[in-house]
C-alpha cells in the first residue's frame, strides 16, 4: 500500500489502541463512537463540495485539497472503527480498474 | 505515492483527456460539469453512512468497503476535474501527521 | 397543520397505502425500503447546498427551491416510513421558539 | 401558509435584521455567511439518516424528529440569507401535487 496511507494507518491503529480520548483525537472518536465517526464524514462531505464549488470560482484548490484530507482521514477512522481499513478499498479500486497494484497484492498473498 | 492510487490517477488523466462520454463513465462525468461530480460524492457519501450504520449491525464490511471505493473515486474525479489530485491529499496528510512519506516527497522535489 | 402540508402527508399516506410501484413514485420508494429513501435524502441535501452556492453567485432561487422542495418532500416519505410526519417536526419546532402554534395544538389536545 | 411556518419565518427575519451575532444564534449564522449556513445544513441532513437507521432499529422517532426539525430550520434560515421562504418551498410543492393550497394562494393574489 501507499507508504503515506500505510503509515496513517498505523498511526491510528495506535491511537485507537491508547484509547486516551483527553490525548487524541482519534482516539477521542473512537470514544464517542460510530455516530460521531459518521457525522464527521458527512460534515467533511459537505465542506468538501463547498470548497469545490469555491474552487470552480476562484481556481485555488488549496482549501479544497484540506477539506478533500479532512474527508478521507475521517472515512480511514471510520474503516478502522469497523474492523476494515483503507488497504481493502485500495483492492477494490484495483479490481475495479484491472490495475496492477493487485497482481502485486495477489502475489503477495500467493506468498503466505 | 501509492502504486494504486498513481496508477488509478493516471487511468483517470487517460479517460478525461479522451473526452469520449459515451465510451467511459469518467469522460461523461467531466462532460456534465462539476455540478454532477459533487452530486456523486454527496451521493456516494451518503451512501457510505449507510452502509457503515448496516455494517455496525452485521458486522459484515464488503459493502461499505465498496461505498467507500466509490466517495474515494468520485473524490478523485473531483479533484482531476478542478486540477488537482490525490498526490496533494496525501502530501497534506502526511504534513498534518508529520509522516515519512513528506521526506520522501521532499527528497524527490530535491533531485528536480 | 398548514393546508398544503396537511393536504400533500394525506397525498403521501394514500400513496403509500395503495402501495402499487408502478403508478407511483410514493408507493415505489416505500417499496425499495429505508436505504434508498435515505439515499433520496442525501442526493436532495446535497443538490440544495450546490443550488444554493449558485443561487449565491446568480442571485436567483427558482432552482434552489425546486431542490428544498425535493429535500423537504423525501424527508416527509421518510417520516412517513418510520411511523411519524410533519406535524411532529412542525410540533418541535414551535417548542424551541415558543410559538403560539404550540397552544394551538395544546388546546386542540385539551378537547380531545 | 402553515401558522408555524409563517410565525417561524416571522422570527427568523426579526433575529436576522437585529444583526447582533452574540445574542441569537440566527443573527450569528447570518454573520458567519452562507459557507457557514450550509455547512450547517450539510451537517443536519447527516445526522437526520443516521437517526433515521437508528430509528429503524429502535421503532423510537423522537431524536429523528428533532434532527428533522433541525434541518428544516437551518434550511430556512438558508433560504432566508438568499432571500428566498418557505412559502415559496409550499407552493412549489403544492404545484407538483396539485394541492388546492395553491388554489387558496391564487385566491390571495387576486384579492391583492
Amino acid at each position: 500500500m501507499n507508504e503515506v496511507l500505510a503509515e496513517l494507518t498505523k498511526v491510528l491503529e495506535e491511537r485507537k489502541q491508547k484509547g486516551e480520548p483527553d490525548s487524541s483525537y482519534v482516539a477521542s472518536l473512537h470514544h464517542k463512537g460510530l455516530n460521531k465517526i459518521l457525522e464527521k464524514v458527512g460534515e467533511e462531505a459537505t465542506e468538501t463540495i463547498i470548497a469545490a464549488k469555491d474552487a470552480e470560482r476562484s481556481g485555488r484548490t488549496d482549501l479544497l485539497v484540506c477539506e478533500t484530507a479532512d474527508l478521507w482521514f475521517h472515512s480511514m477512522v471510520m474503516l478502522s472503527h469497523l474492523g476494515s481499513g483503507p488497504q481493502e478499498v485500495l483492492d477494490e479500486l484495483a479490481r475495479r480498474f484491472n490495475l496492477s497494484g493487485l497482481e502485486e497484492k495477489a502475489s503477495r498473498l500467493d506468498k503466505k
